[in-house]
């Protein structure tokens, strides 16, 4: 049997949304300069470190896409195979998406706030398919049909990443590939709960900081080696962690 | 049987080696920030022209990578599926790779320059693998071992490229998708040869302008149905066309 791959997670930076304070969900906004200079620092972790993608997965999102493409390029990995799907998106934030994170706090006090952002099984109100920043009629989900969410908990985000790891990214990773995921806080959040058994409840103190690949070894059972895995700058991931658990406060 | 869809090509635009007047070929330059913004109006004219892109086909280099990046994220189809490939790299250079065109000219006279740039079996002198300009090494081409050119004329150019033409653009044409192939002089005048079936000695005049997307529409035959396809910016095209005949003087 062939050695299994390394996977490596990467978080997308600040978009430009994020500067602004709002939920984005699966608003497709761009990153921020600061989000574009994670993306190139985050390639040049990679390309330090010798730790060279074979294959990279993205979301269907631009600021997903756009750093995976710039740290890529830092890497001198630009040329490598891409895959691409909706599974890999941040968490659909439903009714929320769109508005500013203070207000929305303020307007629904900090125990509805917490619930919404870090409960696992209570999505935020759907969205109208009317709503300015809903993606009713966006051709890139065209193919879901009545599978296209109208919003999400984690748990949702989990039950859809699942069968694309299964699919798409354990193939690779049983080729022996080193494999890149560039995708969101709660993609990642959701794939990790699954790598390192993380309780439904434990899962919400969990904060993967942006820009800094994380790497997992895994077991042929495609278990971590090392629970949790590695950043590849593991002071920089502990100062970013504790800046993203204060988000939007 | 589904309709034949349309076939778009789009030339990368200026490289930092373009701007210094280099032989480039296979080495994989950057985009100059002309370049840049080239690929970023061809975007708008696809966008504008409500031409887009259902999948993309690149080389395995930067300037054409980064050419779909660009293009794709101005038309807002920065999500489709991508495939890359070597056999859309531009010509390979061989021993003239990283040489001065005007120092070119003037040592080896116009006539031996012209025949490497423009006869269509005549290759340039194979480059040393062990010359800082080879791609002796280069991880992206380990699988392809004695394949791998160390030189090539516009004919060997056709014949590489042929193959992926059939096996992997024409099933997506077949399907009914609008395909972006963002590439290089080269490869895209080899393609253009076949479909339009250009004689060996007529392919030397024809020049394909940069940053300007060129549409085809296709037979079932997947013959044009407009011999030479059609600009989305025709008047741009004529004076582009023009300015890159004169390259090298």
């Amino acid at each position: 049997m062939a050695e299994i791959g390394t996977l490596v997670l990467l978080r997308h930076g600040q978009s430009t949304w994020n500067a602004e304070n709002l939920f984005t969900g699966w608003v497709d906004v761009p990153l921020s300069e600061q989000g574009e200079g994670e993306a190139r620092q985050g390639g040049q972790l990679l390309a330090d470190a010798g730790l060279l993608p074979d294959v990279v997965h993205t979301s269907l999102l631009r600021r997903a896409i756009s750093t995976a493409n710039i740290a890529l390029d830092a890497a001198d990995r630009h040329w490598i195979p891409v895959k691409r799907d909706w599974r890999l998106n941040e968490r659909h934030y439903g009714a929320l998406q769109g508005k500013d994170k203070k207000q929305t706090l303020n307007e629904f006090g900090e125990e509805q706030f917490m619930l919404w952002r870090r409960s696992y099984d209570t999505p935020p109100p759907a969205i109208d398919p009317k709503d300015e920043w809903s993606q009713a009629g966006d051709a890139r989900y065209a193919n879901l049909g009545d599978q296209a969410p109208l919003t999400e908990c984690l748990k949702d985000v989990v039950e859809r990443l699942l069968p694309y790891w299964e699919s798409e990214i354990v193939p690779d990773l049983r080729a022996g590939k080193t494999v890149l995921v560039a995708a969101h806080g709660n993609s990642l959040r959701a794939l990790v709960k699954h790598l390192d058994g993380i309780s439904d409840a434990d899962i919400a103190g969990l904060n993967i900081p942006t820009g800094i690949p994380l790497r997992y070894d895994l077991t042929e059972e495609l278990k971590p080696l090392k629970p949790g895995g590695e950043y590849l700058d593991p002071e920089a991931a502990k100062e970013a962690a504790a800046a993203v658990a204060n988000q939007g406060r």
